[in-house]
């Protein structure tokens, strides 16, 4: 059924399994990243992305650039924040320590508003916390990876633009954007950082960022100089209008073969309607975890509003830890994550449905999975 | 002969042409990276590097980030400098402009001591230079992809040494590690950046970098944290560390598929004595640089010794313009690159002579490229 060698199902939370297709355009034979040929690809990849975020607002900006999703951090604390600054980061689990920690670098004033594991900063204490001080953007993990934690966004951008007007709203997508639904116009978000290996499916190595025209506008109106060279928006803003408006364009060599394979996922993502998508995931999710909870396991995201649509977090069974039971489900032939969060990593798994495992039925990747954790469950304890 | 669909030769100084197992290996399944098989691959990539710098000296330290050859210009002035700081950069073409840009950034003050176009600084003036401030590093491209100049870098590192020791030696070799001799080792190099998609023939997405002990010893004796937090190698020192003794690690998630890329390629390169493959690349640029002589055309690079051995550039005839000679080629078969120096743009085209295009025979790239050139200068006369 598939072209690819024999292999574990991959279902952590990214990188995920990719489709034969998308796998087959990352041996596009070489191309001048200046030809007319590939300048096309990318400018349509752009074009597609602006689909994927549901922006219709011509002033939106997509950027790819070689990289990981945390290359999007930089891109957000250099370019959308100046040194002495002062940021609120909405903590939702490992990911918000790591970005707060990338605020810092950039001499950027970060304050995190921190919620229990498994739960999310409650908008009355956010209302509160944007109160106190001027806060020049705040941001959200729409899903933490490592908790499995689902923010709600609408409400929160809601309540920024009613509390805090001038304070911009930057998500952090790179493990919601592809499975969870974002409305970037709608929702009036000012960024999204995402990355190509999860709900996308593209394999790894670029960052993907969407900047709203006001986004632009306060990059435009600073003060001082972008603090990052390779992520200034500064040295990539032109390029990525030039191979939008299919112009060749040069500031860094971009990865012609990684952006043949995203103009094939996004191509595949976007031939079916989004809302169907989002609507598979959810289902997918659902069935997961009915499963976990069927097996007697407790989610790391213990409220029904807080769990992510693309993963889940699941604490093992008391004195169990992640190297007992993850070498048995490898056997079997699905590959899961330890845990990440830092306080808890050695009693929890996480569990990734995301991309194709989801979304074409005839793999059989969830109901394998689900069925693999229930014997291999078996299987340890005995032990 | 190849699997790769039919296309122009692309002999651009990078991307280059990739060898058919190379590409192959970009369409790998999908692997966790921290997955046992993954790890082992990574290691080993680092491990290979050690030998293609021909470095034994275990505390050199090889890094690998998704990202371009500019990201290791952020990794050197945001670990290897601090703000304030005085660098020389050493101008033979326009990325030294780019790098003096990348330092400035980073709050580091870059003085440039350039050359005419064509020429390289000469060693008495760097000795000058040298001697009239307190370098923390000195930058050299050790050829400027712009101009097809190659810099000395025996010479210069003895130069250094003696005048100026404490001075770290900076090589940018984006276009030269893989097809010009460098003994990382054997002339006290203290840290050369290069980039995947050139004489390594990997598709483009890697950043590649080989600091000394020397190096990694002032970057762990900074007084101020490093200014990047992508490019840190605070982030990325104990995860190298860590996949070069095959233990799984993570700060952001590497790109496994062009992992796998480089891996093959380095198997390859590594297979036969690099003494051989920079004799093939040095052969080959002499046939190059001899047609183009034979055609009655000039060089950038005026002084024999200054010629790089991956790729030449070339004035046009006069009143003849890059948009009016590569389209011909094109239709022909062969992709080069227009001028790239802004003084000269419109003046010259470059041919980059580099990777399975060198070392394949059997492909004959080369040679038609060669043909294509006179063919096409003819045409274009005639019309």
């Amino acid at each position: 059924m598939s072209n690819q060698a024999p292999h574990p199902a991959l279902l952590i939370p990214g990188p995920i399994e990719f489709d034969d297709a998308v796998l087959q355009s990352m041996s596009h034979y070489s191309e001048s990243h200046v030809s007319a040929p590939f300048v096309n690809t990318f400018g349509e990849t752009l074009t597609m992305l602006r689909k994927l975020f549901q922006t219709s607002d011509p002033a939106s900006q997509p950027f790819v650039i070689s990289g990981s999703g945390t290359l999007g951090w930089d891109q957000v604390a250099a370019n959308l924040a100046e040194p002495g600054d002062d940021v609120l980061v909405l903590h939702t689990g490992y990911f918000a320590d790591s970005f707060a920690d990338c605020f810092e670098t950039y001499r950027v004033k970060a304050t995190q508003l921190k919620a229990p594991i498994g739960d999310r900063p409650q908008l009355a204490e956010i209302e509160k916390a944007l109160k106190e001080k001027d806060y020049k953007l705040i941001t959200v993990t729409h899903t933490d990876t490592s908790t499995g934690v689902l923010s709600e966004l609408k409400d929160l951008s809601e309540l920024v633009h009613r509390v805090s007007p001038d304070t911009l709203l930057i998500v952090d997508g790179v493990c919601s954007v592809g499975c969870e639904e974002i409305r970037f116009d709608d929702w009036k978000i000012d960024c999204v950082i995402t990355a190509s290996q999860k709900a996308i499916g593209c394999p790894a190595g670029l960052s993907i960022v969407m900047a709203s025209g006001r986004a632009i506008e306060r990059f435009q109106a600073r003060k001082t100089p972008p603090t990052s060279y390779f992520g200034s928006w500064k040295n990539w803003l032109p390029i990525m209008k030039n191979y939008e408006a299919k112009k060749p364009s040069y500031f860094a060599t971009p990865a012609p073969q990684l952006i043949h394979a995203l103009h094939t996922s996004l191509t595949q993502i976007l031939s079916r309607p989004l809302e169907e998508r989002f609507r598979i995931h959810r289902e997918a999710s659902q069935k997961v975890k009915k499963a976990v909870t069927d097996l007697g396991l407790k989610q790391l995201a213990s409220k029904p509003e807080n769990q992510a649509n693309g993963m889940t977090a699941i604490y093992l069974p008391e004195g169990l830890s992640p190297p007992e039971i993850l070498p048995t489900l490898l056997k079997k032939g699905v590959v899961f994550a330890g845990g990440l969060h830092k306080e808890i990593a050695g009693k929890y798994i996480r569990f990734g449905h995301m991309g194709v495992s989801v979304t074409d039925p005839a793999r059989g990747d969830i109901d394998r999975a689900l069925e693999y954790l229930k014997e291999g469950l078996a299987e340890v304890k005995k032990v």
